[in-house]
Parts: C-alpha cells; structure tokens; sequence
C-alpha cells in the first residue's frame, strides 16, 4: 500500500477540475442522501463550520448546502476512501435533502426493464 | 421538476469524459463500500449481468469488479439520483470491496485537526 492508502496524511486527490466526490449519507438510518463535489474551499469550510459545503459545477460557485433551501446537512463525520478522491459525508439533516422535495435523492429504481420507478411518493412532506 | 427528474426515462447525464459517479453500498448493511465510475457499456453490462462493472480512470478501461480477485459485486438494486449523473448500486459483496483488503474503501476519518485516523485494523480479513 502506498502512503496516500495507509498513511494519516490528509492528501486529497483533486481532479482536474480541482474536486473530489462527495458522498452523503444520514448519520442515523445510514441512507445514501445525495452525491455531491467537494474543491479544496469546500471541504475546509466543511471542516470549520461542521456544515456541508460543495461546489455547484452547473453554477460554478461555492454552496453551503441548505442557505436557501434551510435544509442544511450538519457533519457528524468525515471519511475518505483509500486512494482519497472521494469523501464520506454522515450527516444530520435539517430537512429534505434533495431539491426536488425528496428525503434522499435517490428516490428512483431501475426496473429490469431499463425504466425508472418511483420509490414511494414525492412531495414536500420528504415522503421519499 | 423536470422530466429528468421525475419522469420513468432512463437518461444518464454523462459527463464531459462519458462518466456517471457510481455509490456502492453494501444491501444488508447499508455500508459505503466504495465509490467508482460507470460509462455507458458498464451501466449494460452491470444490467445485463447482475455484477457490477465499471470504468477505470486510471487504467483507461472497462473493469468487472473482481476480475481478477474474486471480490465481486452481485448487484442487488440500482437506483439513481434526481438529475441522473449518480448511481446507487445496492450489492452483495463476495468478499472486501476495497483492492487495500478493507472490506470498505472508507476505513479512515478526518479528525478535528485535520488528519487521517484508521477505524478498525487494515487487513486482508476484512476488518475493517
């Protein structure tokens, strides 16, 4: 193994664009909530203020998760992965965390067919 | 919402490289695994086979999970997220997910000063 898998040195591998993935999932049920990317601001601002942070790449801009929404994702740890491109979010949310409305966004299953289908229903009240 | 996001049509929104991120969680536990990247010849394969596949960056090519040791991923369910750009592969794993022999690729967290702290013992038998 190589220092960057074994060692305690905080090393992100950033990739070309200068993120790494983010994966959250609720500290409590465990529930995949939302995948997300984190640049280096991102993560220190996740570190100083123990609220997720991300980089929108469709807005290219710094997001606090939650600051319009209110449904923000307070960290109760962080993880990464052997080779450190990505990270492991467990969160306390706030709300839903997905913008649609949705507790997690992934609300939709691949049927055998090739098709999506609906995981319960999707509203406002987080049904999902 | 958009038809992306609510409709029944799968459409991933692949990215400037033909990639989509992939989750891997294990079905029984609800543990983070690993986290990998599908094309859209790994997406048919992982389908068409039941086992997941996906595509190496690194190595520039398509990739059965545990070609070569054994440690595969019988895909229980996939689902996908809002905007279709991540994956949700719910497996069950042969043996350790992570090519470290931790049975997840997240066997460390972040500590409040910044450095990297192993959970569990690192080991071939899956410890952590």
């Amino acid at each position: 193994m190589t220092d960057v898998e074994s060692g305690s040195a905080l090393a992100p591998k950033w990739d070309a664009a200068g993120l790494v993935t983010g994966v959250v999932t609720d500290a409590s049920s465990g529930e995949l909530l939302m995948v997300a990317h984190l640049n280096e601001e991102a993560l220190r601002l996740t570190l100083a203020t123990g609220e997720a942070h991300f980089w929108s790449r469709s807005r290219g801009s710094l997001w606090r998760k939650g600051e319009t929404s209110g449904n923000t994702l307070r960290v109760v740890e962080v993880r990464i992965d052997c080779d450190q491109d990505a990270l492991w979010l467990r969160v306390a949310a706030a709300g839903p965390a997905c913008h649609t409305g949705a507790r997690s966004c992934f609300y939709r299953r691949l049927t055998p067919g090739g098709e999506l289908e609906m995981i319960g229903e999707l509203g406002e009240d987080g049904a999902v």
